[in-house]
């Protein structure tokens, strides 16, 4: 049966106390927030008819979500993360921002403080039997024009999907690397074709993607941070043509002019000639157009709790 | 400035695809529970205006609160779980179901199969300098007639407010015991007056509670299960007289109805008389009473993943 209390005007008393809307301690900002929430939850509890056993579910949810540190998985997963690209793309539109290389999610899995380089470097420890990657690009501004000394701040999943510093077995930092653009505003780094990742089959994202009917994988793809004084920081990532999950992204993270077209050489000479052993491997040109910076604010990385080794 | 995207066709569409409303795989009743919540959540982004710094702290949050186990404690803190007991009055009182011993909370810090003993027990392992305690009374039915082999399951803090199996100081099982009604329908325990108990300062529930400006502290109190075939099963507990919490509890488990009168004794003789060192001891005498369960299921404590240690 439906029963509605959270209109009654003592249970919404209940929820301002609860709030701390009675006393003029603590921050008025998580008053409001806290109260919003806790009223939105109870709708829902309402209008679903949402019973205990369901509620005791979503906090046991929430406790073994944490555990494993999945949340900023999860919500990648539910496509809020996307959203929010979405909402600062208007937010951008509204006040005349716009050009450039778009934006999109982060994702969870980036760690601070990778190794810095000047113009090139290579990003793979070599244990990795993967196909080698070439991968380079420009880094210029609104007019086309190059920005040295960008700092292109860049990682990526290994042959297995897997992350470094998450993938406890994978050298530090490996496949994780700075390079600040040179002269011409270009930045080129060798590392292995990635292969895409995928959740954790035993873990709680996991779990709720199987409820919705979903799958948890993404397509290969290379994450970018890009930044440079007097300009907005970018974050965004390439997903690489030919993989099956291009446009059928769980994170919702591809977007367009973010396809990074792979070039395969199978050719002896040439992979010799590049210091390649065997006779495949994979080109990629992708370079990244910079908004200016309004606000010297805007030059930085947004504000979010980082992995740092 | 205020962006609403989250009525548009295309955020609307976009959260049905992420709630897997495009498949037909999984659980129809997650899908529509995840979309309500996305689109909530979404509003509340909007409304608020939710900066992605305020965004990322939560999912921080979030991963905090699930390594520490707190949700639990979170939604007892935020009146959730008196919410959810409000709601089933209301539901019990929409057909007819009244009276008996109020339900209160549970509290996430129930752990199943304490040991069982019949009539009476000492629920203390002895290592506790506490005063104290003997706690007896008599488990009853609508017309107030005895119920004999009820099971009485109570558990409770120590005098630092701290429980066994959390603090893994303290003896397994201790001040956790089941007791089966005698034939008058009576249980008895010795054990220690406990404390009231506090949020851990260093956890993620005090730190929303410090935000709201608000304590985390409850009154001394015992938890109870009451159970016996045909009957309904009671989560409830007694708070006790005299505290400086009992009515300002953060967790908002007292009720009118669960006071339970403590009565100290200073008398050596009286002390001795009942085994008890020095000559200081307190009683408790508090009875329940439960409703005949309209279905069998009804005897059966609702769902909720407990600790069994």
């Amino acid at each position: 049966m439906t029963i509605k209390l959270s209109s009654t005007e003592s249970v919404q008393k209940f929820f301002q106390e609860a709030s701390g809307f009675n006393n003029d301690q603590g921050s008025q900002r998580m008053k409001k927030l806290v109260n919003r929430i806790l009223l939105d939850t109870v709708k829902i509890i309402e209008d679903l008819e949402v019973t205990t056993e369901e509620f005791w579910k979503a906090v046991d949810y929430l406790n073994r979500m944490g555990a494993r540190g999945e949340a900023g998985l999860l919500v990648a997963g539910l496509g809020l993360e996307h959203y929010l690209d979405l909402l600062l793309d208007a937010q951008d539109e509204a006040v005349g921002l716009s050009g450039g290389t778009p934006r999109t999610i982060e994702g969870p899995l980036y760690v601070a403080g990778a190794p810095l380089s000047e113009g090139e470097t290579r990003m793979d420890d070599g244990t990795d039997a993967g196909t080698v990657m070439f991968l380079e690009g420009q880094v210029v501004d609104a007019d086309g024009k190059p920005i040295a000394g960008a700092t292109v701040d860049l990682w990526h999943a290994n042959t297995k999907g897997t992350y470094s510093y998450f993938d406890t077995t994978q050298s530090d930092y490996n496949l994780r690397r700075r390079i600040l653009t040179d002269a011409n505003g270009r930045y080129r780094a060798r590392s292995i074709v990635p292969s895409g990742y995928g959740c954790p089959p035993d873990g709680t994202t996991q779990e709720v993607l199987n409820l919705l009917g979903r799958h948890g994988n993404r397509p290969a793809h290379i994450h970018f941070f890009i930044s440079a004084p007097g300009y907005r920081h970018l974050t965004t990532q390439i997903n690489l043509s030919g993989d099956e999950y291009l446009w059928d992204d769980f994170a919702y993270a591809t977007r367009d002019g973010l396809v990074g077209e792979v070039r395969f050489t199978e050719d002896a000479a040439a992979a010799k000639a590049r210091g390649v052993d065997g006779s495949r491997f994979a080109e990629i040109e992708f370079g990244f157009q910079l908004q200016k910076a309004p606000t010297a604010e805007q030059e930085a990385i947004r504000d979010r709790v980082r992995a740092e080794a």
